[in-house]
């Protein structure tokens, strides 16, 4: 059994006056976020990143770098990325980080890979600022994933530079980070070519990248500059114009002022406390209550998978006035562009803990909060405990009918109530006449085990050891399954079935046994494979 | 690494008359299955079926029967599902069996087994026979996801008898013939009862079963017998008129007439080779080319997992006159009853040969007969190698265009062509004016690799050699998210989302290591678990 100590810790709190591995430079309509990677500066420093070849710390400046774009600059309407080095784009993901890494840290870098991609296209899609990747040089593995992210693919035409996903030939293991899906499903590249694409190590250039659909245009390197440029300002001047409201200033987290997270590691449960608003004001800064509270829920949701991975039920718990938090729901529901980023980042932060391995059962008593933008973190569960008794309510409001929908691209009402679409209206009538109480909340469909006072704690206390001594694979596994039926997109594919695949071939020997390929990349002899097909 | 020997040889070739473990009656619309597994009746002597659990001998008679019902039983509307036990209706998939079986073994005994209960929805929503799931007892795992593929469930309430999906609690893997996708997806039972219900080794029963949606009905003992005839009757009554026509008799398969499998145990390829018809005629019995031909080649796939595990490339050649393969296929596209059942088997066939894990590369040169039926083959393969001289030609029909949908419910042609719809078109459109030449098929995107007799058998050679060198568990991956580009069905749900999961929970310490939970059941021990959640 692998018992190697957790990875190192990480800060998801940054900023782009402390990132070691890409600049942003804005000007006018237009970004630039330029990869250098700091060859020593990585999360573990005795790895060294050659090549722009990215850890943790690298993609968590990506990702900060375009939460900054949707908040701080509002008139930015194309980002370029590119490479500062000269002949290499990305080498993608280091594969001495990921071979030296353990099971659950790499499941969970890809994960997050897989999130910052997404949120690059929900950037493109929801808030209008289209990407444009400039690959001027190598661009392989993660580095073309990141490309295939963008809604344009542009690579220099210089004789040498490839776009390839090496992985299967060189490594044994998938491209992680949404790769296969994104060729076939989003760039639609016939199912032959991505075939031969995905086993030739060296990739392919020039013309044929472009007829096989793997790029949008090969440029030589004497116009590329030009070249991306004019089509950066293309595409911002086709940029959908979407309200955005005024630049807003992202503060560092810090502590927490809403959310708090209390782990016992002897019983593996976490307890997750969100708390409401203490006033339904809109703020149009940092502070705004579902801005700020959504930021600390993210970090504390990735600070659940890195630091503290044997933990594997959190229980959900709101405190607060319902009143309050339901009068900032119906605001978060508007279309004003402030509003809207607020709400589209409120959206992917329960994305992200849909997508979490771990089980979330809510509890809702006298002192819960369910109610505006809270009321969605009860849905988010993978059950609610209700208790019976007076003053017990919960809240939903305008959000919940389609404002945050979750990977599937419904709403979590729409997943749940898939049998009887009517029910969604019902709950939603419900509320409008004020709070639904628990025997209601209970006939609506919304409460997985409603008991009085006398059963509730047993009831729960039962559940919780119950759910804390189940296999914590066979659980991942009835998670992901039964939180996206219903319609699949990109994304409900890349964790659904992309992911699935890639955590199997990770574990199996073939990759990470002694003689696998993964672990013998860049050593002299040839790796050893158990040829049975399965 | 596990070496182990191969699964004892399998017959995939009985009929009624042989059948150990099923019974099936015919009375007028009705048809009855009736389940009693033969305790040591199964393929290993050695482990005792209880309570009807099964092995793949218990799932190969229901497969066949299924195919029986629907060409020697024309007349039969519904099939109801049962068992001869008292009080058990079915205990699903053998545990001593799966845990004492190879990875690879596992894998394709939950593929097949779960083809099997695909191969009931596809005979009642295309041949209409609804099927009628009596769980007059015990309804447990596989036997629970046996009756989720009926039409119909309906639970005796005796007080006892539950349906059940104990796989996580108490193996800690998941139930791997389709349960969780049908659960949600199909019955569209809410997530959080899903969750509960998924981890209750117990099961639900009674009125909670209904209320839940885990079944349609539940009926006391006194009234079983009389409700399930009569809800088969309105089933049948329901039931679509599809043209099914005359009864005909299947055949042993015995020897190939129209197919060739030859496995080169040492390179690990293995040439896969169709032949077409001797004439164009149609013949209203089992001899019938396309009937014929597709039985076989089902037969050399089920071999080809099986029995030559190690096989990792598959090369698939055809061989006859286009011209009568292109006349059949046209016959085939017809409406009538019996070609419409010759048809739904061919395409079931070409579905098995999707999800199975192996590389395809069809070779096409002077000799071939891509035509037709078989030109289906070269969309179903990874690639196609076609060699540039005079007289190589492909000649696709009606049937290509949706007669024959893969598993995303779409034309492999559709899916090929993604990026460009119209193509498909071009391509049916290009083959009504006769066989279509080489220098053609590569300019409509039919064609990998074209090359003249000088390139094509060392662009082949190298193809092949490269192709056998790769890890088996990365190219399984590949392929399985390469072949279903485009929508998603329960079924790519199942195979390309659930399986992943299984697949990997399967070869995970925590079921399948020393301590894993799949190793200790039924042993006095607890299992133990590395607890870190991925």
């Amino acid at each position: 059994m692998d018992t190697s100590a957790s990875a190192p810790k990480l800060s998801f709190d940054t900023n782009p006056s402390k990132y070691r591995h890409w600049t942003l430079a804005i000007e006018g309509e237009i970004a630039r976020l330029t990869m250098k990677v700091e060859p020593f500066g990585g999360a573990k420093s005795e790895i060294e990143l050659k090549s722009n070849s990215y850890d943790m710390s690298v993609d968590i400046e990506l990702a900060d770098a375009i939460q900054r774009l949707r908040f701080e600059h509002p008139g930015v309407k194309c980002c370029v990325i590119t490479s500062a080095h000269d002949k290499i784009f990305c080498a993608g993901a280091n594969i001495y980080m990921l071979a030296s890494s353990t099971h659950p840290f790499k499941v969970n870098f890809c994960k997050y890979t897989n999130e910052t991609r997404l949120a690059i296209e929900d950037a493109s899609q929801n808030s209008g600022i289209r990407f444009l990747a400039a690959c001027n040089g190598a661009t392989a593995g993660g580095g073309y994933e990141l490309a295939l992210a963008c809604d344009e693919i542009v690579l220099i035409d210089d004789g040498s530079s490839t776009v390839a996903l090496p992985e299967v030939p060189l490594l044994g293991v998938l491209p992680g980070t949404g790769g296969l899906t994104r060729v076939v499903d989003k760039r639609k590249v016939r199912r032959d070519l991505a075939d031969a694409f995905s086993t030739l190590a060296e990739g392919v250039k020039g013309k044929r990248a472009v007829e096989w659909g793997l790029v949008d245009a090969v440029v030589p390197r004497s116009k590329f500059a030009d070249t991306i440029a004019q089509r950066a300002r293309d595409l911002a001047a086709k940029a959908p114009d979407l309200p955005r409201g005024k630049p807003l200033k992202l503060d560092p987290i810090g502590d927490y002022r809403h959310v708090s997270l209390k782990v016992d590691e002897k019983s593996r449960i976490a307890d997750l406390t969100v708390r409401g608003p203490a006033d339904a004001k809109r703020v149009d800064d940092a502070s705004f209550w579902p801005l700020r509270m959504a930021r600390e829920l993210d970090h504390a949701l990735l600070r659940l998978r890195f630091e503290h991975e044997h933990v594997g039920l959190v229980l959900v718990r709101t405190e607060g006035d319902r009143k309050l938090a339901h009068e900032i729901g119906e605001l978060l529901a508007s279309d004003d562009g402030f509003i809207r980023e607020v709400r589209l980042n409120l959206a992917c932060v329960l994305r992200r803990m849909d997508v979490t391995a771990r089980s979330f059962f809510a509890v809702v008593d006298q002192r819960s909060c369910f109610s505006g933008p809270l009321f969605e973190l009860l849905l988010a569960c993978d059950r609610a405990y209700v208790l019976d008794a007076d003053g017990v309510e919960v809240w939903p409001g305008s959000l919940s009918s389609g404002a945050l929908p979750g990977w599937n691209g419904i709403s979590r009402l729409q997943t749940r109530f898939l049998a009887d679409p009517q029910r969604v209206q019902k709950v939603l009538a419900a509320a409008k006449e004020g709070p639904i109480d628990g025997p209601t909340a209970d006939k609506l469909g919304l409460a997985t085990v409603f008991a009085d006072d006398i059963d509730f704690e047993e009831e729960l206390r039962v559940a919780v050891e119950e759910r804390a001594s189940l296999s914590p694979d066979a659980l991942t596994g009835m998670e992901q399954n039964y939180r996206f039926a219903g319609p699949e997109t990109l994304a409900t594919k890349i964790f659904g079935r992309l992911s699935a695949w890639q955590n199997w071939i990770f574990i199996r020997p073939n990759a990470t046994g002694e003689r696998g390929a993964l672990t013998m990349y860049g050593k002299p002899e040839r790796p050893q494979f158990d040829y049975r097909r399965t």
